[in-house]
């Protein structure tokens, strides 16, 4: 960020009064232009006892295995923005269930919220941004081609409370940069 | 938006090749700049039986009772925000318990979520942002003064499931406009 977005004046990175954090301020008309965590919404479509993964069309994590998931946009709530990524990624109708995991991701300033869903048809394809759209069973799913810590772990606790009688509950937990080597492969 | 904070140059705002949505890109650069809903993180501080408000001593709704809630800043977990809010607001040191709250807005764009959360000890004070802070019991809160529909909507909560034994259970739901009216004064 070097150019306000209000005036076009030159940014300075200081302290503005009152706070406490660097800022980026406007010298010309003193805005303070503040930056925030972004929120990625998504869901676990599910058929019978199969999941629907996206592999990833785009960068980053181009070629990788994804449930469906994208930035929340403005206007929308989370399970609009699920919904609609479900539709845009995998060409997916879906009737969302209840919030499943809360991802904070504090390295990458990142918020991911997943739901589990129910596929209301066994039809399905690969939106502009997936190669291509599949069903996996847990034995089936690519462990090791997932595109994001959060998706792996949704999927580990998702399997994991399914082979359990499905009493699935709601989880909330932070993610740091090396959360996959540091839980180990067992519980994703 | 007027101005690319990357180059200076004009935005337009138009609809990117291979999206559905106007952004605004720059002339100059060819950047897409993107507006993202923001998350506000907060707790409700329990001491006994009451809850800790503080009074909001700048807009939007000065003067009127909240918990203590704040945007979530670039490189911190839902709960640190959580946490850092209530030390600024009310300087209070609160262990936090599981979230208990999360609302879409979508017609401000913002998501927030609510924690319980145990003071601890019996010590708190305004914070720069608050003109005061106390603790209430559920026949003192001020309910026609309160801040926002997402602290009226989690104050309500609580109180229904702390009478109804402490059998707290999380809650996802989304909130709009008129919130407020819609819902009537018995569900908050």
């Amino acid at each position: 960020m070097k150019f306000c977005t209000h005036c076009g004046g030159s940014l300075r990175h200081a302290i503005p009064e009152g706070d406490d954090r660097l800022r980026h301020i406007c010298d010309a008309c003193g805005i303070v232009h503040y930056l925030n965590p972004k929120v990625i919404a998504g869901c676990i479509p599910v058929w019978e006892d199969r999941v629907l993964l996206c592999r990833r069309a785009i960068e980053p994590r181009l070629g990788y295995w994804t449930l469906p998931a994208g930035f929340m946009e403005l206007g929308e709530t989370l399970a609009e923005a699920a919904r609609r990524e479900a539709r845009e990624e995998a060409n997916v109708e879906v009737e969302l269930g209840p919030l499943y995991t809360l991802f904070s991701l504090p390295h990458i300033s990142q918020v991911y919220a997943f739901f589990r869903a129910r596929m209301l048809e066994e039809r399905f394809s690969a939106g502009a941004e997936s190669l291509e759209a599949r069903l996996f069973g847990e034995a089936e799913i690519p462990w090791d081609e997932l595109s994001f810590d959060t998706v792996r772990r949704s999927l580990r606790l998702f399997f994991t409370d399914l082979r359990n009688g499905g009493g699935f509950v709601f989880r909330m937990e932070d993610i740091g940069p090396d959360a996959w080597k540091r839980r180990g492969e067992e519980i994703g």
